[in-house]
């Protein structure tokens, strides 16, 4: 978990002999600890991935200038694409909401109890229903309505709130809006998505309404960054529940209720412990 | 569960009033004692579905006039589908098999220990080489090879052998062949196919290498009666599995075996518990 | 699910002959039309349990005569046990906390939403740090801190607010205090409790600890009416979740917290249905 | 998952700067190319575990001179305890049973089928009843009936038995008698059981017994190695399946033979890929 300060570097590459061993001995004689490290080699592929975390209390090397040394010694000799950041660094995300609360109350509580390393300084819905709840905790709120003839004109709005906030990244708390390409480019891996269904099952509209007509026997929500094509961008995290014929689509909605919200949550955990790597559109998600 | 002679009643019918006390007086004053009742109402198609189980040792009328007397007195009158069975009945099943062993052992030790009240006169593969196990057992062993050509010739075949042993239901435990619209329509609802993936994500072949290009985070299984349309049938029992990126399409085979047999394996238990019913492609599984 | 206005009888008594029959002729005699039934017999103590909700649009006893009609004509002949509720009533529950906020938030968002028929008239804590949570819904909070001295003489304090508020039942949202049996007894099954365990494995303080000591590679939530026996009461409700040598304390903690959250809303969520029977220190909890 | 062969060294320390990097360097400058390596540190005792398998097609080493060097060069300078196998040796597995032989079917299901890279030469069981079973497959079956009087005498054929079949490890696979403390400390961390509860919840005898009677709404099965204190070794896997008050204990015990059979396959899974590090009498099962 590590309370310390510590350097995070995710590395992907082709795989070949000695990446392990390169990574592990800068860190060490530059005398860093390694807290954790995974690495994983797509067998299909032969695509090499790694996230490694160390100790940087007493490492020789300053944290500004570990990006640059690392790339020098390491990364650009062995072709690896690299993300570094610190333990230290407290990210930044929007929440964009419609008028479904569950989503965004289970984020705020976790927000106030501190059980995210994060800062909310934004919200932005198509409703205006959630602003008391957002203001109460002392979070922006704005309320920009969407049509599809607004859609360019308001994107640009949120673009700009984002850019003014320095977002990081964007959750999609049940935000029932298309987003544009153009929005999804800037921030590429960087939007999570909750959907109610298990993907790629009833990807799109009324998902639950389509697996009752199904007759499905279990549901399931699925969290994913958004990419262009709707609701097949890489998959972070599912989970399911059981349901039987006497679920009607009111109690399937009730239900699933408790997995989006707990499947978001799982996503965004996971991407603010940098565990994440995406390739070919699949998630690597390190532990 | 009952070790006693028991009568059950299946019934669906357009919902009114007065239907589970015309049930339940019918029972009642024939000196019957209820050991299990379920009752469901579709509630968007207002169809009422019910199975009640009752202990039939005391029983004013005979089990032969019983299904008779309850047309006249009740089904009739009240537009009812029934479906009436015994507890001491022991119907028959045949499996189809086609390379694969896991599901047909898993059917097999479970018919050796006698969890299951069936008979399995007959096994019918593609492949011979489970032959062996089959005549182990004591149980009849055909291989019909199926190819586009011969299909028609070798279901008659098949056809001839299911009512040579009197067979009141098929299983396909991982039968990797089409199975022909005439064959499943004499065998409506009476076919229980194990399909190797969450549907209705990933029908057809090669689920699992369809669930590994995509990258979901959790495989399953699915149980359903066979209808004309491939992997579409009514869903009698469905299963999952965690799955993460370090498991390999080898590896979400092995893990699915598993869900495979356990599911299929459900589905037979309620099928032989005479606990389903089936409405508008969808099943009503009573517990 | 049913928007109409329906009656509701749980039913307990010696399993005998003609139950079901006498009930629903009773029913359907003065026209009412049951929207759900469902029966129970417990084979080795051949107990009879029963919950049938029917609309009493039409119904020709008036609600407020309803009760005792039934005992007159059914429960007192048959020897009955009976509880009698209306779906247009809305219980009062009121929820005790200590400084954890999860699962009161999580209650609190479903309170919000109108996912649940309850009123929600007051949180009691010995803490006073989740006040402003309260007040800005408009919800009575008072703390009332508890020490092993004055735990006689603020259990008082408890239990005239909870009479003052006309309090039908409690739910204790993980608050780390013990209840008096004499406090115990007042609402007997009706006080329902989160205990952060897969019980009976791990009761009382820390069994997140415990969990990890033990090296468990699973970890679950209980929810249960409160008995004098401490985490001993009926289990209404458990949750699981996966765990791994990876995971140390302060993982499960986490993990945990959203199993305890969802299973106490399960849990709640068929209090409010009176869904659940309780006979020999188990729950019956009809679907 | 490798079909090239590989070695595999297991480690475990106390936790020190530079081990991953030492291990990693050694492999690579005699030219082993990394196929898996995973880490984990205990963040309470500060030990440090590890495995890591490489591919020794072309390493400088051979085969039988690696667990020397390894110790001189790595091993013993850091203090280490090392366990080092190859992915070409087939382990050699013995079966304990008793009557029940849902176990011991799924386990040679899967032998046949080539599931497992493993030999089973030798079942040894109690009873008579499962000999046939055994003989079909060519495996050699011994009946050596246990009394308290006899096991002394009794455990001593079965120690020959082992020794003269050279087994590597032992299965008890629903093997209902108590194994003497002389026996386990002879094959320490080498006995898989597979306990038929949700451990620590029920141990001993007849759990689904008291599962029923506590009333529990899950029920689960354990797999361990088997230490001198009943059912408290260390756990390698568990799971579980929900269960209601409509389930009576035969219900159980069919639903928890299912859990049964796969949980215990699971564990010989890990034990046979050389996953799992034993510490503290808790399990690290590398994935």
């Amino acid at each position: 978990m590590g309370q310390q300060t510590s350097a995070i570097v995710l590395i992907s590459c082709k795989d070949q002999i000695g990446l392990v061993a390169a990574v592990t001995n800068f860190i060490h004689r530059n005398g860093g600890n390694i807290i954790d490290l995974e690495q994983h080699v797509d067998s299909q592929d032969h695509e090499f991935f790694m996230r490694v975390e160390w100790d940087i209390t007493n490492f020789k090397i300053p944290a500004h200038q570990l990006g640059e040394e690392f790339n020098l010694a390491i990364a650009q000799p062995l072709g690896m694409q690299v993300r570094l950041c610190f333990s230290s660094e407290k990210p930044r995300m929007a929440v964009f909401v419609s008028k479904m609360s569950h989503c965004l109350f289970d984020i705020l509580s976790r927000y106030q109890s501190g059980e995210w390393n994060v800062e909310i300084p934004l919200i932005i819905s198509n409703h205006p229903n959630l602003e008391k709840v957002a203001t109460t905790l002392g979070i922006e709120f704005h309320c920009i309505p969407m049509t599809r003839e607004t859609r360019q004109e308001q994107e640009k709005k949120q673009a700009a709130l984002l850019q003014k906030h320095q977002i990081d990244f964007v959750v999609l708390a049940r935000y029932m809006q298309i987003v544009s390409g153009d929005f999804i480019r800037q921030y590429q891996n960087r939007i999570i998505n909750i959907h109610h269904s298990f993907l790629p099952a009833f990807p799109g509209a009324k998902p639950y309404h389509s697996a009752h007509q199904r007759g499905v026997k279990i549901i399931g929500a699925t969290s994913h960054y958004v990419t262009e094509e709707l609701d097949a961008g890489p998959i972070i995290a599912q989970d399911v529940v059981p349901v039987s014929h006497t679920d009607d689509i009111e109690d399937l909605v009730r239900k699933g209720r408790d997995l989006e919200k707990i499947v978001l949550a799982r996503a965004i955990w996971h991407h603010l412990q940098n565990q994440i790597l995406v390739w070919n559109n699949r998630t690597i998600v390190f532990q």
